[in-house]
């Protein structure tokens, strides 16, 4: 094939692993697309991002600079959900060439008069596209170009400004080449932006020893969504199997009135998309969504893809599960460890279309009741292109749902369910304790391809988590573990009200919870008040109230002269919203040090006074110097600075 | 689309920018290909690599190990010219998985009569595949699995490193998933192995004036394949335009009897076909060609794809060529400079496709005359598309064909070139002077991408290029720059005689040679001997008896603690050939350093006596440390050693 083109086009970014996945953004955001652009010689190109919404006609063009080494660069924001096309188009520029050329001519003093002849067929080109008031000038100027009578005002013209924008303006596109196409995907703010409170419904009883309902849960709405939750993630809420239940502490057999593990989904009582009786009916659970709402939270639920040995679907639907040869049901295992009180779906079943369709189903089913996320239990144990179909199948329809990814796995792994198409991930926040381990993540997470596609969730603790640094921890290091989650990264959550109540008694030698309320009901006082709320409220408004924080990739560490001392600056894209936040990881001691202010990056020269304005305390301070003395004791060990300039 | 494969695979390598072209590779080098594959859950999964040349029908394969963090690998190695594909293909291999948890269980002293029961089936297909010897002992082990009364005996089996075997040589491939498949085109060796000598044939007479024929080379033979050059570059041999001819020094115009710049091309002589008369007639190259085979030498012609004024082409192919309003044609310019002596061939003209076959027709005509090797002029002033057609047109009929990039340019613009097919490239070694600038430009080349497609060819000099460290440069100087190529890169070049004879008298402030070549006829007494020219044929010799020395990629730079001493091992793929390659920098002072051994890439433990042989001096060291005390001057400042273990 003998393809004219004189421009190539390579390496358009962003892209994840060379368009085989979407990019990810959400509403709001912007998207800055380089490529490599070439011609040959030294003519001058141009090139253009063109990009499109799924549901437009036509492709938008916006113009690209170069940046330096061949590489062109132009961002545009993303306003609407869905997917957007994208792609670079670039040629060899002749109007804008010649005038280059007329240019350094004319500055090495030549007679450029076969050169003004040249330049007509560039106006002839403009004339045939302008309206009608620039028809004239051309007409004119067309007229000097060849008229040597009117040299000076023709070579005022051929280098103008004025020509020069007609010429941007209307590209000729000679020969113009297009790049490979590619997808990028935007979900709704929340995807970025999300405050997580998990607790467990059956522990919300205000009797001890009752089983909690919905209807429990609705008089905790008010304090959750003070403490400025947006988002209430459950357990799962389905009956639980009574074949194999598990005990207190994780026993493998349960005693009487135990009542089993949330996740042993499935009993003669009702499988995926039935409510645990005890937890109330259907139309309870409307009803706490809808109140939810009023108070601006979402409740989510979990998406727990394995079924209890009692489960219907066993009866039902054997050919989804896998059989031993002497016809009893695989339960879980990973050799030698044996999980009876759980069977796995088979995907490999020849079965499987059906398979999939009642795992869609059942989703949809609680799409269908009010629910817009889903927090999805072990996703890397069952297959990626499942994930891929069921994910896109609803937000086909549901564009606003978005998934959570709980996958504590391998990095490949958790990537690739990323990639697969959920809209946030668990990471590995839980165990970055010190400051250059928490450097290093963060910077995995923000540099790397990972920014394109993965969406962190940073949770300092979980059910399954009762990380070592917080057992027997202190109210410091509660308070430096929220702080780290919620400064850092857009979305973050916490399992209360353990959390908050620093109720950290640990299964002795793991990182697991004392009679952990995964294996019994606990009851909490819901009432009760301390620091560690109000600091968590306090942080959370502020977070609403800034949308650098309301974000995770624009992040930069400052240099601060302490390793006990993490500094970072962060910022929204337009930089109409920045701020510095500072914190002590020493949860026994007040550490000292000097903290460097990003200049450039704030955009202001040496001297500029910068004011911050510590959100939580509401002390202001007014810095002259790039360099600034940081003092913060474990009492309140964290500056969230708003940075005024 | 419902896909029920379990496995992933991604970023498949190596590539070259996703696939968009094809990898490099010559006979006899390795492939290493690795991969990201990933299974759902936590069963076993293989890997396999396919790999075809394009006349093969089917695929060989090659199973892929797993190297660490769900990258898993495999080497091939290539024999033939031309495109092999290659891809990956992975599965859950569940008879392995079987095998792997019935061995954990055991292990665990749990009883398996189950999961030998379960096994049976993995038995079943084996013996549907195997060959008669084994049938019967499946037969036998399948009585076994199923009878309590042999459980120790089926234990034993099922765990086997046979069985095992058997399960690898016939594995299942259920729901087998295969990535996209890459290319990747296998040249000549010579590609990668190379050694350049550069003259002008009219400079070759002994008679002092007289304009030097292809007559004249012949008896240039024997020196130029005793000092070990495998490749003969003449520039262009075509007449010379006598319209706008340049002068001595580049003067602007010629005087009478200058024989003008061999790379203004065409005169009423004839153009890109023909023959300088001067230098003799067809058959006198033919005869040339065929001496210089005799010598183990190729010759290497220049392709200069542009006309002087006066080509034939100009008035028999208007159409290949822009004209200016006034109807003149329209010179070769950057303005605001003129060179008034070139006109560029007009790619945009709707008449490109005769150009391009004209064209690909001259590149033949020469090819059929016996020339194997093209140094390309300035290949990034002309279409990259074109290049990447005309490339693949000769190499299609002439495999063997090799192309040489001239473009000293940006680097993506060097890079697109090497892309887009050209078989090897002039780099920036030439400016790479000091340590910390060649083990950076190294590492570009041989650690990035770059490895995969990019096959740099190393000058210390050309026409073009008189570099200041080489002007008035003393014997030391052109030692160090002369090793420092033919040490560190599989292809270099010198332009002779100049270098050899270190004649490096230089046009006032340029790095251009006084009185060059480019503009007149010299004259030089090639019968002159000296200790530079001894060297470079010692080092030559000894790049030809070491294969570590014929390619560029495998090399590491070793810790030396002086910044005038550079170290580095190189190594061919089998690491049957090992050098070590030291050289002093400093061409006034001796140096003195230690040079750590690369201990584990040798494979050796501390204080395993090595065996350092020097290949120019003959002298060996037996070193027993880690560390060895180095003392290199300029009267010699290197040591080549082969490396004995």
């Amino acid at each position: 094939m003998l393809k004219q083109q004189r421009v190539v086009i390579g390496n358009i970014s962003p892209h994840v692993e060379c368009g085989a996945f979407f990019v990810k953004r959400v509403v709001g955001e912007e998207v800055n697309i380089i490529a490599d652009v070439l011609g040959d010689g030294h003519d001058v190109i141009q090139a253009e991002v063109q990009f499109k919404h799924e549901t437009a006609k036509d492709y938008t063009l916006i113009r690209m600079h170069h940046l330096g080494n061949d590489v062109y660069g132009a961002t545009f924001q993303v306003d609407k959900q869905g997917f957007y096309e994208y792609n670079v188009r670039a040629w060899v520029d002749h109007a804008l060439n010649w005038q280059h050329g007329i240019h350094a001519k004319l500055k090495d003093r030549q007679h450029v008069k076969s050169e003004l002849l040249d330049g007509i067929q560039y106006l002839q080109y403009l004339a045939k596209n302008v309206g009608s008031k620039e028809q004239a000038d051309l007409e004119l100027w067309m007229q000097h170009f060849g008229d040597e009578a009117h040299y000076d005002s023709a070579t005022k013209i051929a280098t103008s400004h004025k020509l020069e924008n007609l010429f941007l303006r209307y590209p000729q596109r000679f020969l113009a080449n297009t790049g490979k196409s590619l997808q990028l995907y935007v979900d709704r703010k929340k995807a970025n932006f999300s405050t997580w409170y998990e607790f467990f419904p059956r522990s919300a009883s205000p009797e001890v020893g009752r089983h909690g309902t919905f209807k429990d849960c609705e008089p905790l709405l008010p304090r959750i969504a003070e403490m400025g939750f947006d988002v209430l993630y459950f357990p799962p809420i389905h009956p639980i199997g009574e074949k194999n239940r598990k005990g207190k502490n994780n026993a493998t057999h349960a005693e009487e009135g135990d009542s089993g593990v949330p996740w042993a989904i499935g009993s003669k009582l009702g499988g995926h998309t039935a409510i645990h009786p005890e937890l109330g009916t259907e139309e309870d659970f409307k009803e706490l969504i809808k109140k939810a709402q009023e108070h601006r939270i979402e409740i989510a639920i979990d998406l727990a893809f394995q079924a209890a040995p009692d489960h219907p679907y066993i009866s039902e639907h054997p050919e989804w599960f896998r059989k031993r040869p002497d016809g009893t049901i695989q339960y879980a295992e990973n050799p030698p460890k044996k999980y009876q009180d759980i069977v796995n779906f088979y995907f490999e079943s020849t079965a499987y279309k059906a398979l999939w369709k009642e795992l869609l189903d059942v989703t949809l089913h609680w799409v269908n009741c009010g629910i817009t996320i889903f927090r999805v239990d072990n996703p890397h144990t069952k297959p990626y292109y499942f994930w891929h179909w069921l994910i896109a199948q609803v937000k086909k329809k549901h564009p606003d749902v978005l998934f959570l990814a709980e996958a504590f796995s391998r990095p490949k792994v958790m990537q690739q369910l990323a990639k697969q198409g959920f809209s946030q991930s668990y990471t590995y926040f839980t165990w970055r304790i010190f400051k250059n381990e928490l450097i290093e993540y963060m910077t995995e997470l923000t540099q790397s391809e990972m920014r394109e596609y993965y969406r962190p969730n940073f949770w300092p603790n979980t059910p399954d988590i009762n990380p070592y640094h917080l057992q027997g921890a202190n109210e410091a290091m509660h308070l430096i573990r929220y702080t780290l989650a919620a400064t850092l990264c857009g979305n973050l959550g916490i399992y209360g009200p353990v959390f908050e109540f620093m109720i950290s008694d640990a299964f002795p030698g793991k990182e697991e919870y004392l009679n952990s309320e995964k294996y019994e009901i606990r009851h909490w006082d819901w009432n009760l008040k301390n620091k560690l709320i109000y600091v968590i409220s306090k942080i959370n408004a502020e977070r609403r109230a800034h949308e650098s924080l309301q974000q995770t990739n624009n992040i930069r560490f400052c240099e601060i002269n302490n390793d006990r001392l993490i500094a970072f600056y962060k910022w929204n894209d337009k930089k109409t919203d920045e701020t510095l936040t500072i914190i002590n990881l020493d949860h026994h001691y007040a550490h000292r040090g000097s903290v460097q202010l990003p200049l450039e990056a704030l955009g202001v020269h040496h001297g500029h006074p910068i004011e911050v304005y510590d959100v939580i305390t509401n002390n202001n301070y007014i810095w002259h110097s790039e360099w600034n003395f940081i003092e913060l004791h474990p009492a309140l060990p964290f500056h969230i600075f708003h940075i005024k300039k």
